[in-house]
């Protein structure tokens, strides 16, 4: 049974939802659409969105709802649970805390930009000293009100459902992983040879027609769906009218098409959110590392296989008129598959990159925790990068400095993605079991199969189960790092 | 000087405009932007803003501070004033009215659209009957609250300062002078023979780059400004960040065109607004007829009159190659200044216009006031209609089934279309007179003289003034419906 209070909080959630989807439309527009003088008012808007979805979460009423209200069933317990949640992590931060985290994360990110082209971590150290003090009160005071370790307090704002505990043996596989693995992929692939380039001119107007068309291939629906063109491409909107950009390089038709394949792994996830829960906590998506894993099972798993690779020559061909031998599946594998140890995360492959994010949870785990200061920081990161991947950055903006993230105050943030990485790799191997017809599909850019099983274990499920309840249920095992290995000596070793 | 009550209502009445600016953009976003699939979603969001801004207008400490609130000076008095008097019009209508109003309208929309499709009038004659029998609720109560006659309360809402006293003999100086001057200028045209036409292909690409460059040539700063394609062409946005739409046909370029310019009178409008009291009520535009007057001083005076028809043949000579002798200026005039009498008022000419809004303002204060009901509507449109121009509708889909406006709940509004085209006039003048090379320069396709003024006795004027305050300050005088005459005679009846 389910009451008046439990009632009146779907009502108020609703609205908080409402006022949530205004702004995620504004934020598409400042990045896809906005005229650069309208960025002030832009700001207006969002801080006004923002200052009253906050006062309907902590207004009086929801604490005296909150105290009562009762709910029936899996999703209606789930959804009372998570407003419950998103109430304490709203009341236990002061709003004084909430407005100097805002000023200092916003100021820091500018001065960032202008230390990172300089490659000067002096020149911020100060600003990001600062932000993370305050990181570190903002995860004092969710640690006292949600009874969890400072650390796991900030990372459940971005993932419910995993702690520290969960990630370091997960990590620390890896990394063992890593040291024997690397070095043989490299061997490897200094054996196969150099991959011959896809060289040419692009046009946008085709690059943007093959983009369009293939995320519609393998399952966006373009009545509910957008996609243009931004600096930095992204996945935005709502579930019902979801926005994703890319952007164009009439010299490399590779970066917006796979860029592309990725927002949509990210928009299909959204779009097949449950419609029953619209606006309710429990309708949202589970988490960023839910996320992450959908947007790399599509791009990673789906994209790059073999079998995928087979439908992108042919229509890489047909599109572009490219060379036979060049668009060779095996040749776009090399091409697109290509290990290397490099200094930039976003650059990296799918061996290193959990390299790079795994450095990163160490160190922001121990700013939080204060074994780490930040003026320690950048000889910790060439050191840790050193041992994981062999290499030292030969300065700061190659270093600590590359990511916007610690400098716009988002820590606990980075586990996502390789949580993602390892659980798309997992969800896929229980994918092809149930759906053996699978891959078959793929050659020929038939996703159905695997979006069908997707939409079942995991679009469709919301917030109903935390990260590791929702892998249990899908693949019937918690985060396993193996099945990401096993994909990776697959790809990369056996060859 | 000024109190802390006052403070806060500036503080209050900013975050008011913030979310209307947000509503704004999403408006703007769901006809220019918006996947199909979006419109459910978009509707919640729209209606949640709605909702919140009027919570925040009709919150008790609202009227609290407004009994002890003081301000000093023109605009913040001003300021002050309008708060309160969007205060009273919030309050007055008791939320139930304000549901079954929305409700309605929608609902009466909805089976317009049909009823328009089949020429059908009885089709919606019961939706429209129960917006009308609402809108006399609404205007009752509005008129209770602030003492003025139910009309003029309506009207109130969309242009402050104009009453049906004001609006009466100017309109009736109009009929008068439109029996004797429509017959005259038919006579001229049909002395002057057929024009040739303006026939071609005109990719889209190229019509956008000349509409996105006559704007910009004319004053409108692309760095704040966008102009997109939508069905119905309108100006959106927020002053700081504009946006104008459009809709292209290969087959004509001057319907994109001339509207184009029609919607950047709008822009430049919101574009000149007084920054200093942005997102204060007294920073707003005056009101529709102001805001027409804008696009129509635009549009009708500047960019139709010979100087700037001679600037535009020489841009679609270059742009399409057109031929000299159907851009020639006299040519172009021809063609944009033709006068027919018709039964479509957005299809008609600048004569003819007006009489298609005296008959709509007649009936709509008639029916507002209980002497005309809805089932008498198309008789006495019809039999109206034939009064002013001589010509009966075959159908109501050509008659009172025409406009969305009533289906959708706007009583009061059409007046503002005449009122803006007569305030045009008159402004012109008064700028022709203050900056006398205005003419010369817009044959180079050079508004800045005519802007430069505007800017200083409209655009930065905000909400300082009503409407016929505003007009006084800038031209002397009241609404004075001799100066459109004269603009008419000299455009129509001397050639």
């Amino acid at each position: 049974m389910s009451n008046t209070a439990y009632a009146n909080l779907k009502a108020r959630f609703a609205r908080i939802a409402a006022l949530n989807e205004a702004a995620a439309m504004l934020h598409w527009d400042a990045s896809a659409m906005m005229p650069p003088g309208g960025g002030a008012a832009r700001g207006e808007q969002l801080a006004t969105l923002a200052g009253l979805a906050h006062e309907l979460l902590t207004a009086p009423a929801v604490a005296e709802d909150l105290a009562v209200a009762e709910a029936a069933g899996d999703w209606d317990s789930a959804n009372l649970a998570l407003m419950r949640r998103a109430h304490a992590r709203a009341t236990a931060l002061p709003t004084s805390l909430v407005e100097a985290t805002t000023r200092a994360n916003s100021a820091c990110e500018k001065i960032w930009r202008d230390a990172k082209a300089r490659a000067d971590f002096a020149m911020v150290r100060p600003a990001l000293t600062e932000v993370v003090a305050l990181q570190r009160e903002t995860a004092a005071a969710l640690s006292a009100a949600l009874g969890m370790a400072p650390y796991d307090a900030l990372m459940d704002g971005y993932q419910r459902g995993v702690t520290a505990a969960d990630v370091e043996p997960v990590f620390a596989a890896y990394e063992a992983f890593l040291a024997e693995a690397l070095p043989r992929a490299e061997e490897i692939q200094a054996r196969r040879g150099v991959a011959l380039p896809l060289t040419g001119t692009f046009p946008v107007a085709a690059q943007k027609a093959l983009c369009q068309a293939l995320s519609a291939r393998i399952g966006l629906e373009y009545d509910h769906a957008r996609l243009d063109e931004s600096l930095h491409p992204f996945c935005g909107g709502t579930p019902s009218d979801v926005r994703i950009t890319t952007f164009y390089d009439e010299g490399d038709v590779a970066k917006a098409l796979l860029g592309v394949l990725h927002e949509t792994g990210h928009a299909l996830y959204e779009r097949g959110l449950p419609t029953a829960y619209a606006r309710q906590p429990v309708g949202e998506a589970a988490g960023m590392a839910a996320h992450e894993s959908q947007s790399l099972i599509v791009e990673m798993q789906a994209c790059r296989s073999d079998a995928f690779l087979r439908f992108l020559a042919s229509e890489l061909r047909r599109r572009f008129g490219c060379d036979v031998a060049v668009v060779a599946p095996e040749n776009l594998a090399r091409l697109w598959r290509r290990v290397s140890r490099g200094f930039i995360r976003v650059d990296a492959d799918e061996i290193t990159y959990p390299a790079h994010v795994i450095l990163r949870f160490r160190l922001e785990k121990a700013m939080i925790e204060g074994a780490l200061s930040v003026t320690d920081l950048p000889g910790a990161w060439n050191e840790g990068l050193e041992k994981l991947l062999g290499i030292r950055p030969p300065n700061d903006a190659k270093g600590c400095l590359q990511d916007i993230h610690w400098h716009d105050g988002a820590f606990g943030y980075f586990p996502s993605y390789t949580l993602g990485a390892m659980a798309a790799a997992q969800l896929m191997k229980a994918a092809r079991v149930a759906e053996p017809g699978s891959d078959a599909a793929l050659t020929q850019g038939d996703m159905a199969p695997l979006l069908g099983w997707l939409r079942a274990h995991v679009h469709g499920k919301g917030s109903l189960l935390g990260f590791q309840d929702l892998l249990r249920a899908a693949t019937g095992k918690p985060l396993d790092p193996s099945d990401f290995m096993d994909h990776l000596r697959a790809r990369y070793l056996e060859h």
